[in-house]
């Protein structure tokens, strides 16, 4: 019979479900989890008696024999097994021959696909809070490193009050703590045995679940068979988690790219970062930063795929599920490597001091210093904004910068002005007079960068 | 001069950028905060003596006549004031005279803003958690009521295996348990004091932060002045757990909307939570669930809104942060009218026990406890799992159950099989041999409840 | 019987489906839409003799008495009628009696939502190309009047040729024209007549559909009953439209954000579409350029919320899409305020001609026009490019711009170079010299230009 | 010096940076489209006598050995070399010599890698187009075959009224048929010649763009060299009109799905696209369809994702942009293996007429036929559709069904009733009486598919 569709495909049916349904080229990834996984379970239906102590000892061995094949590059998956599981143990009944079929016992891919995903966002998450706490070392470095560096903290991008660039680097270790904050919540809710849960039922077998937990060092045992084989919800939390990674380092990039810029000049980024133009060799083009802000993208992407794929989904497993994984690892190796690239990256930056310096000296950067000045002399700070805004324009009107008027020119706009005043409005003044908890004085970043190292 | 768009509008320039940038129209929400806030941050300067405690006095009297005010409907809010924070500042001023302009020392609208919202989503969380519990004691209600209520547990909709109605709601009482954590987790984050962060760099007055987190019931204060004025991590975790709680919203509204068809019969909705039509009054239309399938896209909708808002800012405050609130209000409205609706709807809900008992018998849902039963005599479970798909397919070609099969016949697909089988197979020994824990039998969903109900 | 969850509503059950159900709310927007389709639907019964004439003109002289009532704000929308449609018939039946019944003769509410949502969207997508063609007029006035003025064309926001201002800004035409194309071309879809199709299934009454398309001005109708009512991709198609308009308004706005800093300087924006600072007179904060990027984040929320409503979703008619309207709806009045209020600021934005020119005198910026001044010459291009690179070098190492050196020094690094070199390295050659079509030279744009024109 | 991350990474810097930045891991699948774009392009060039033809000969012939080293698996793609654009030209010069180095004049990556890009999604586009077409073949094919069988059509999932499955199934035809639209008006805008622009402002050289454009069969130039080399709105438009096409189909998957549940039974799903259990071989899990529904999530993600990189993005290109192709390319394999996958299922689902026939014949799903009757007695709709309610309460409340009640029985709820009635309310006639345009009726249905085959 001549196919409706015109022998546009040149495969057979049967290859193209196949390919279509084959979850090897992805869940191979999962492999170690899935052998540990396997021998921890092997072990206690051994220590149950569900399958005899001999057996046990050959499945262990076998499974561990597959390891080191995997390991050395010798095992042979088949994407005609579908997928990582099914490679493993049919590859442990080639081995050991049908006793093999024992390690299955009790079980059912349902809830060891979830006890491998687990195990593996465990493993990353753990990694990930390394790369994270590495970061935040990278940014305290770099603090401590330019303590004596103003630049203007910006609103709209546009200059508002002088900061510590200290001050500004910290910020973001406050957004990597959140971050850190997190994935630990997250894992906690990871951190949760799911085996013993068999197909969507639980099994009548005499398993010993507790023991697995110990064994797999899962503190807590999941407490209803049905949730624990529909349950992504994991997944989706460690994704959203990410994408908020991923918002601070976007923030993060945009700055930088947009510090690189000729016209702000705060920057010179190292070499090995940027790509030059071999036409333009003064051209520093801020790949990294472009491609992390980018990247952001592909992790929202992963959120909103994973949310769509369980919205709707009737209990207990259904295929659609297995769409699960992708946006899971992608998202891990995207986190990853932008923590990586940027933690090798931010120690080699140069931070141009002059120019940050002196972008704070014009634009009036110190305005609400005057009008906390004035505060302080009585008056309500609503007045005192006002006559801040009076002064501010007689300067402009004038080309006059603050520290320039005269004292009888600002006793023209206030008389609780005095000549103390002057030491209100420089920019070191106005600086360091930021004592309040969270300010941008030295003092106060000092103290920060203290209790954060004191933490550790 | 004519203008170059043709007329097309009628409001002059000034009129449309108002109307643009405004955001009363929405912020109004969070005035009970907005003057909570005030309050305590007034006594702080009373205390600090930044201004005298006669005014302190007399700013709190007014803010409580404007709450009054707005309590009862007569406060005017204008428009052309932008937010409800200048309202309520401006009608202070009106109020008071020039003293109110005392109550904005120290304080910035950044700070301000963000303490109002994180005053705002630690009630709603708040509320949103007593919810969940209610909607889970709802379900621990209705699980202890069907105890006796078998039916098909299904996996990409197919039949699987028997299990208790109980078992199958109390998987929806775990997912809501994780969301508790989560929203909790989420909680932390919301609640640190912003205030006293001013505009981005602290501020000059000697404020007391620890004061007024004390008096706000703020266990911590944010570390970093120019983080705390750009976070919006915590609007971000909160929609993202809202997320979550809708996944699973959607899917118990999916599974009852198929449940609720003619087909599958396996409940009766609650007439005031359905629509009829008055021309086919056997129709039971479930709204309400569709409705709060529907909504799940509205949630993550708002989740994605809120990541596009942040992706990329520049520190610290930018405008664009104004389009944060709507997506957290909506998020939170639709969260809590889901909850409630539903926690309302499930104890009205009839499950048609006899239909649900009738569809566990035939369809072979208790083969795999044919094969456990075969591994119980001592074969490895890939033969069993085999043999019994022997017996599942005579059946089938002889148009029997598997209780209906006579010693013989099984004997002639294993020599292991004895006349003890029989007690294994019928679907209520299946669901009560489950006694692993989370499994489906009687004790183990008994034991469940009791162990929830003793946390409370 | 106490209620389980414990009175935390005030409401009874009945108020809060009501409530959790109606649409009215955001559907009364459809009115005039609604009235517009009943009048051609009752024609058209009567024409085809379904209904007699007379009531024929009674139900039309009823509805547009409606109409004016609702025009002048008289007429009492009741929530307990759920919708806009219901309670027009409503008041319908109330004005002239059961005659008025007579109305939805031939229709379902399934029928008539998808009418009035056509006849919306097609109204408001006609609007936006209007607002996006004078939007177009407004940018080519802009081009014009800037045609003198060179600036650096920006790549990884680093400096890489200089181009036209005029050029940068028709960047902007072209993609509001991609906009145009993708609008008209979602109106081919919208533009089709759903009446007739009733729930589901058709009609057995002899209706007219051609009749009601062509009072209607409809130049299609739809050709399948059960898709007709199950159908929103016209809703996610103009919410994908939208987006991509909104990605161009961000980039603008971005763009525009990035010259406004002190740093960049590039243009002053007029000042009633910033916000000043009353304390910061100097400041200009771009909060309409914030705000429009940061709406960007909203279109895509509404277009995941669409999608998500209706991913999986059987056929036809389920209330999920009842959760359709409102992402529609913020769509229409972001796009429209937005292209509204840009319209209106473009016009009023000052270039700072002098700044922009200066910018693009370092940096090196016509080292491509030596490559390719080498290319005619006949050296390979790869080449070319490596001789300007080291020419560049030199430069950099002897502080010297591309113009100041000497033909002696040129030499050293190719024999090909002539006197004839100064003519090309200049920015204005630069500029000039690229006459490819849709080049920046100043020949190019006016092309442009004169074709755009005459195109209206 | 010791890294301050402790050494967790084993690569140094610049392999993590190289891996990070580079893109020949996905963009290689650009391959032929670049050597095609360049043969164009050189061709050109020697046209225009900007190089010697016997150079473009030389590289011509370069390319074209080049081309059949990749066929044939020998050529070496290296990563180091960052892209499939730069392993090309490498590989040339490495072939021809430094005559190699003139196929990049007057072009630049970036409008070079615009040019592959609309190459291949040109390509893609009309075969995805093919591939609709098929799907549709395939729908009307299924719809001819099955013109007597009659269904319940649904709304809330709940039956409604009767229809035929042909007239269900060509739904999707429609459905499609726009798609089809969709995806050839974004070919209008993919297929417009970038080559030309260079880097992004165009070239001094004397290119013939308009003969690039001929040799390419590209209809239209691109108008401006800065939006050229931007512009990633046609990478949108495809996912957006690829995301619409994977919400019609998750809709028929979840419809097949539930359909495919033992509860309904609407169809037998062939063996080769369902995945069994060896040990309840009665069950047949529809995997394809899970996962198709699941894949949905996949492009809705790409869609997010693509938004996300373009939001806010500077002109003219940037790094971020890198990020454009991996969900392009995912999303192309997405709909193509989807489409794939069911155009060669659907004609292998067996639809049990006997199952779908009977769900027509409980629920009074002819009760709006009754209705309509009454009408052409002249009773008002809304008064003959509450008639019909009190008939169906009654049939309800006495166990009968429509067709039993006696014509008395039946006088009671209206004089106009007469013996005429029976003809109107069997399923049969009900469906027949359709013949509104789009209606179910099989007249109707016939000229559809009539009308549709005439197309071709």
């Amino acid at each position: 019979m001549k196919k409706l569709w015109s022998g546009r495909f040149k495969e057979n049916t049967e290859k193209t479900v196949e390919k279509f349904t084959e979850s090897l080229s992805f869940d191979v990834r999962l492999w170690e989890y899935d052998i540990e996984g396997s021998i921890a379970h092997v072990k206690m239906l051994g220590k149950q008696k569900i399958i005899p102590r001999k057996d046990v000892k050959a499945i262990i061995k076998g499974l561990e024999e597959i390891r080191m094949e995997i390991e050395s590059g010798e095992f042979d998956f088949l994407e005609s097994l579908e997928d990582v599981h099914m490679n493993i143990e049919h590859a442990l009944i080639e081995k050991i021959g049908p006793v093999g079929g024992k390690l299955h016992t009790a079980r059912s891919r349902n809830d060891q696909v979830a006890l491998d995903s687990r195990l593996f966002l465990r493993a990353e998450t753990n990694e990930i809070l390394g790369l994270i706490k590495d970061f935040q070392s990278v940014i305290v470095s770099a603090a401590e490193k330019n303590l004596d560096v103003v630049m203007p903290g910006y609103t709209h991008l546009q200059r508002a009050q002088p900061v510590l660039l200290s001050h500004y680097l910290l910020s973001y270790y406050e957004m990597l703590e959140r971050d850190s904050g997190r994935f630990e919540d997250c894992l906690k809710r990871v951190n949760v045995l799911p085996l013993g849960s068999a197909a969507l039922a639980g099994t009548t077998l005499p398993v010993d679940r507790e023991y697995v937990a110990r064994l797999l060092k899962f503190p807590a045992i999941s407490e209803n068979s049905i949730d624990t084989v529909s349950d992504r919800d994991f997944f989706i939390e460690f994704i959203a988690a990410s994408s908020t990674l991923m918002v601070h380092l976007s923030r993060f990039s945009e700055e930088m790219i947009i510090w690189n810029s000729e016209e702000f000049g705060f920057t010179e980024l190292p070499d090995a970062f940027t790509t030059g133009s071999s036409i333009m060799p003064q051209k520093k083009n801020p790949d990294v930063l472009e491609l992390t802000r980018g990247k952001t993208g592909r992790v929202f992407g992963n959120l909103m795929s994973i949310l769509t794929v369980m919205k709707g989904l009737p209990l207990a497993y259904n295929r659609d599920m297995q769409e699960d994984k992708e946006p899971l690892f992608d998202t891990v190796d995207t986190v990853k490597s932008c923590l990586g690239v940027l933690l090798r990256m931010v120690p080699e930056i140069h931070f141009n001091s002059e120019k940050m310096k002196s972008a704070t000296e014009d634009g009036f950067l110190t305005a609400t210093d005057i009008a906390e000045y004035l505060v302080k002399k009585g008056m309500p700070f609503r007045e005192a904004h006002s006559v801040t805004g009076g002064l501010v324009k007689y300067c402009i009107d004038n080309k006059k910068t603050l520290l320039e008027l005269k004292l009888v020119e600002l006793k023209k706009y206030s008389k609780l002005i005095g000549a103390d005043i002057y030491k209100y409005i420089s920019v070191n003044a106005s600086v360091s007079g930021k004592k309040s908890i969270g300010g941008t004085s030295e003092k106060m970043v000092l103290a920060r960068i203290k209790k954060i190292k004191s933490k550790k």
